[in-house]
């Protein structure tokens, strides 16, 4: 009796950036859980059952998805980007260990799909060319002091970061915090990358040094990228400016 | 008479996770530079013209697909997963920014794929759930003694971590070596998902936990993911471990 939960991908906005893998687990589904404004981008058939949600309800909306699995359903849960960063695949599998036995019975799959930093930095240039790490600021499930150390650290050792969850109604001070913290270890030349809606009609691509970066640049929908001192930007006439992290590293700039 | 450069990003291999946009910007190109196997994978027309070549040729490959551009040509430079990842983005980039300033008025873009750590992360469960870092083990274009600082920030930080380029004929020792360095910061129990053409007929997964990941478990095709002290397994009948990283970290666990 037992039925399958597939969580998948949908990608940052752009309905040419989903993959077919993720369009025919759309198909193959049921019964749908998500976020509100992802399950709205699915054109689903009469007999396709949405049980959309607020955004805040992740883990509530995890366990009433497997429980339909449980049951027999062909489920599917929706994310925006790639489930598996900062989405709907960890939320499933939490649920999954902390549940009764017979969720680990259920065929999980998760179908990838691109992720916000990769469709920003595309429209950018290049600017997770070299080693980059993914951060969420977002304090509600992890304490502030771990995110601060994890920008020092990404900051002093070399990576380019990227930013999921910059900033809310609830947490509208942490963006300007991280770059505050980050002025401390790089030069204020570095870029900062604010990228809204990559590929999508309202598109917003913004590029400003570090030392003018501010948390009102950014909105809940934006994933912000910080290079490293080696991040380069290159000026063209009449276009947007390329920013890209060179592939090499030489000896003598450790 | 300036043309046009669009590098596209084919997904880790699986065409299933070729997204339109890809396909579309194919089409639309006359002129194919790439690595081999790359190239192999699209089904170009006959007026479609092949610029194959060797993959550690990147830089020469990138010049040769600018200059075609800037005489008016439609090129495609074409990478496996992301193009911004480890790949021909950055190396496009570097050619721009060392070369003639008619190159910088050529029509840049870049559409983004899935890349290899996404779909990997995918068959595992949800193992990038938390904040997460990839970092490339090759020393060909970075001191090794960056790459052993980056590892062992990304440890005490709480990073996950996906290696790209792990291992190579002339590079056989690197991984191995990451892991004793990782071994020392890391519980042995800490998963580590070897993940091969994931989402491909001859796609293989497998997860040891950190005491037991040996350098010779990957190949040059292999991504790894190195879970934390707070990555999670779980354990299931007649099917894979599920491995995850909770999206929550406690006040405790710091």
């Amino acid at each position: 009796m037992t039925g399958s939960l597939t969580v998948v991908g949908l990608g940052p906005g752009n309905p040419d950036q989903i993959t077919p893998e993720a369009l025919a687990a759309v198909t193959a589904s049921t019964d749908f859980f998500g976020y509100f404004p992802y399950i709205d981008r699915l054109n689903l058939r009469p007999d396709q059952l949405r049980h959309a949600s607020d955004n805040r309800e992740e883990l509530a909306r995890a366990k009433a998805a497997l429980e339909m699995a449980a049951n027999g359903g062909k489920v599917c849960v929706v994310s925006g980007g790639d489930p598996g960063v900062f989405a709907m695949a960890a939320a499933v599998c939490e649920a999954i260990d902390d549940g009764p036995a017979e969720w680990r019975e259920i065929e999980l799959s998760v179908v990838p799909g691109v992720t916000a930093m990769l469709a920003v930095a595309a429209k950018a240039g290049a600017p997770l060319g070299h080693d980059f790490c993914a951060i969420s600021l977002s304090n509600n499930l992890k304490p502030w002091a771990v995110i601060e150390k994890r920008l020092v650290a990404a900051a002093t050792a070399g990576f380019v970061m990227a930013f999921y969850n910059p900033i809310s109604k609830a947490r509208p001070h942490q963006l300007g915090e991280a770059f505050d913290i980050l002025r401390a270890q790089l030069p204020g030349t570095v870029p900062v990358i604010f990228g809204r809606a990559a590929g999508r009609p309202d598109e917003a691509i913004h590029i400003v040094p570090l030392a003018e970066a501010q948390g009102d640049m950014a909105d809940m929908a934006t994933c912000v990228i910080v290079g490293t001192a080696e991040t380069r930007q290159i000026e063209r006439i009449g276009q947007r400016p390329i920013v890209y992290s060179p592939r090499f590293l030489a000896e003598s700039s450790q």
